[in-house]
């Protein structure tokens, strides 16, 4: 499915629950940001080699998948109501920071 | 471009810069969640209806495409190091969602 | 209470419960994100106006009081392992503040 | 300086510049979370024991006390326009926890 696609579903899933007038920049904005929040306490007590693990745990693995899933929806939503395209912006954005930070072994 | 082929194009890119030992489910979260942050005080101060319209001022849509971008950069990245499908975890946890709440005329 | 004596508590309670070790600044500024996340979602859908109302339902109150104390919590733990004075960094903060943003209707 | 103190001065900061319009619980909740993600990415790339030395940087010293200064602000207005009692809330919530999760070493 194309990023497009996944923002057609989850456009109408707002839609069949009136949760349009809700979904203002400024709201998504927020909620993304909360679901940031709580993937990253699922790391905050963790070591470094501990978060590598984590996805052996199947408990958290479900915790893990389930946080990610929602910073994504956020994330789509956002970009869906503000008219960004995502895949653009990223390119973009990898062109600015491939000046800004050159390769390690970089011998221009 | 897929999921799958912009995850390979910043797996490149860390690669090439010898990121790799910092990007750590970890700190990859901490990297999303400053980012959101950053996404955030875009919107702050501004009314939700002037939030809708952020993009009509290119300077401020330039900002919003650069955090959204970035939010988006730290999120491939943390799925892919996991080892996480983006969309399988997207489309699961929308399945969830449909139970958790109904579409608002729902009669059934 | 002094801001002093708040770490005490604060101090003693994680030194009695085994936390020091996972008490780095790294994790904790982790758990104070987190923690604002939270209190982010309790305003993310509220209009600005349904905001400034949240005390009034004695539910939300309840929340908004106990993510306000968890933030508050982790940031005098934060500044209690950095060794940083809260009072002194906010006042010399408010002094840049100051200098960058003058009153609105300063003749000067 | 007491809390109620330092609220005072932040309450007289923001009448100043006529910022209070833009204080409203819901714009400071996002304001408090950006900075609080502006502190988290001074620390995500840092091992625990390099976040732990970090005031011994004297230029990353300062960031972390401004970030920290700007968390600590956006929280006590919050609270005040809320009116909503740090200390009291702390206490309480501790008292909570104290229940929560009983001391490591506790035979009662």
């Amino acid at each position: 499915m194309t990023i497009a696609n996944l923002q057609g579903l989850l456009r109408e899933f707002a839609a069949e629950r009136d949760w349009e007038p809700f979904h203002t920049p400024k709201n998504l904005a927020m909620a993304l940001s909360g679901e940031a929040g709580e993937l990253t306490e699922i790391f905050q007590w963790l070591t470094p080699a501990e978060s590598s693990a984590v996805m052996t745990d199947p408990a958290q693995a479900v915790q893990v998948r389930d946080e990610i899933a929602d910073v994504f929806a956020y994330l789509l939503r956002l970009a869906d109501v503000l008219g960004v395209d995502l895949e653009t912006a990223l390119t973009e954005k990898m062109v600015k920071n491939a000046v800004k930070y050159p390769p390690a072994n970089s011998t221009l």
